[in-house]
């Protein structure tokens, strides 16, 4: 079949509006109708080339929601109608990461995921002319069609709005399971977040389903506040504003943050959320993503003295099991996610959502198709 | 009253034997004769100059086992004659760290013990002209009788035997208490630890008593090799016997180490080792002091895959409630001592226990008074 994309041809360039060729589902596979693609930050990385694994041509997105129209062999979890959402993380349930209460690294399809092609090794995408286009993370939502695995999709609600959940697709889960899965913050907590973008305030309201006391938001832009209160923040301090390490400020205006969050991805601030962590048990998560070769460092010091480091990825949720559940918290109104999606747009208009990401603008961009 | 010590007048000289003058047991406070000492790395750190926050003259030593003698006022869980290991990370039960069961790092009286001087301010020993000689850790066990406060002693049984419990007051707890208390080991774990000295052998016994499948030992000295065996190590990987970097080299050997311990206080190991640790849910354990002002560092993709990084400060333990329990273990042959004192001494020659330590001779030398 064909099917609208927008294809990122190389690093650094804009994205293609295009037709492309699409293969049906293989055995095991899935076709999806994508009906709406947030744009995260992680697309932006690879198609600007600071992705040092990132593969061209290929077609981008990862943070969608959909319309199952078709399966392969062998497929059971799904039929068509049902709605769901794509999983760059998938959920096998049968690999030793799966079966290991620990982790939710499902290595099923990670080294083919990689190269950007299906599990048999092959991609679903081609030009029109028969030149392969690549998959990118598993998903590719920046098509309207797209095919993924069964094990990588979660199966949703049918009420719920494609474009609002399709955030459950990687931001929102990110920022709550890092708090619910990875930290595990407890009842009367205080809580550091570095960072007040689409990561961030989903962390924010993390902490804030957890019950957590104290909620300091840390960030450069106090344009953010006003939107960080609304979703839980008790406290905001611009480092701008501080005299002197931030670190130690920190420590004395919370008396150490029993959790920390880094959501920026710079690893001078994971340092800092480190530090900024209650001596005996504080415990900070990295959930930002470096740039290809930064290193975090810090004395060791500070790991005797009781601080744990940790980093998170996809919130540390099985997504098959645990995307749904938060749909429900959505539609339930246990959680918001309208207020952070600023701007939606037709995919011909792909690349503006990129440039309003740029200029600092959106907090999410959504297309919807 | 006077009493036998070995003094440290400065940084970087051997300790000299001297009487000194010993001021009774203060409200709160407990005299203790110290019938046997062990000599750690970290005297050795202080001693050497090496120790940024040492202070001289002092009298070293923390590793001790011995009998109150004389009890201050309002002391109500020691009287004369009980036996007592002596804590350098006491245990108040009252402190916002006593009290949270995360941490083992009680704050009661932190700020006068780095300044070495009991919780009043001053200290009680001088020398024969008045000149005044600090406390160290809180401890001072390189005199043959000393005071400490109420709350950093440990009541042990009476059938012990100092020269071997001795140990339990440092090198033990801490390797043990690695195991069981801060990585809380599963049965069946997989771990690697790197360094085989007093510490490392003690990782390895607690390994052991958890019910680890499989015991790595990293050392580049391969004469370490039996000791380890007989503590319970099933693997051996001498660094320099490895071609290429020794990280992913663990990995393809073990799988990845569901926890890995650094026992060695390098910082360049410190990184091998949690980058040894299983992708997904392995917990790396550091244990070792580095010298002053070094740093670890890693890639924070380390950390969003799955590795968690910790440390420990007298093996996670609450000295009160586990040393007695700790001790109880050895009388019952479910941890072993003996092996690992390798020499014992007098009071007057014990500069050799420390060129027996600088020479890689001992595993634990313990003065006897």
């Amino acid at each position: 079949m064909r099917t609208q994309a927008a294809v990122a041809l190389e690093a650094g360039k804009p994205l293609e509006i295009m037709e492309v060729e699409l293969d049906g589902p293989k055995e095991g596979e899935v076709l999806v109708e994508i009906m709406a693609t947030g744009i995260c930050h992680t697309d932006e990385f690879t198609l600007s080339g600071a992705d040092p694994e990132g593969l061209f041509p290929a077609i981008l997105g990862h943070e969608g929601a959909g319309i199952v129209r078709d399966v392969g062999p062998g497929v059971t979890s799904v039929k068509p109608c049902d709605h769901v959402i794509p999983l760059y993380t998938p959920e096998c349930r049968e690999c030793e990461y799966c079966l290991n209460p620990k982790t939710n690294l499902c290595q099923a399809i990670r080294s083919t995921q990689g190269q950007g092609v299906m599990p048999d090794g092959t991609s679903r995408f081609r030009m029109t002319d028969g030149t392969p286009i690549l998959h990118y993370m598993g998903c590719s939502t920046f098509s309207n069609f797209t095919v993924l695995p069964e094990i990588a999709l979660a199966k949703v609600r049918q009420d719920a709005p494609f474009d609002k959940i399709c955030y459950i697709g990687c931001g929102v889960t990110t920022g709550i399971g890092a708090v619910i899965n990875t930290a595990k913050v407890e009842i009367g907590s205080t809580a550091i977040v570095f960072g007040l973008g689409g990561i961030g305030l989903n962390v924010i309201q993390g902490l804030r389903l957890a019950g957590a006391d104290r909620i300091v938001g840390v960030d450069i832009n106090p344009d953010k506040v006003p939107m960080a209160q609304r979703f839980g923040m008790t406290d905001f301090v611009n480092p701008k504003e501080v005299d002197g390490p931030l670190a130690p400020y920190l420590v004395d205006l919370t008396g150490g943050g029993d959790y920390t969050f880094d959501a920026t991805g710079n690893v001078e601030v994971m340092r800092i959320a480190l530090e900024a962590a209650h001596k005996g048990w504080g415990e900070s998560i990295i959930i930002g993503v470096a740039p290809a070769g930064a290193e975090i460092a810090t004395r060791p010091f500070q790991l005797v003295t009781g601080r744990v480091w940790r980093g998170t990825a996809f919130g540390g949720a099985r997504g098959r099991t645990e995307v749904p559940q938060i749909v429900d918290w959505y539609m339930d109104g246990k959680i918001e996610i309208d207020p952070m999606i600023t701007h939606t747009m037709p995919l011909k208009d792909i690349n503006k959502g990129f440039d309003l990401m740029h200029e600092g603008k959106s907090i999410r961009s959504v297309v919807v198709y």
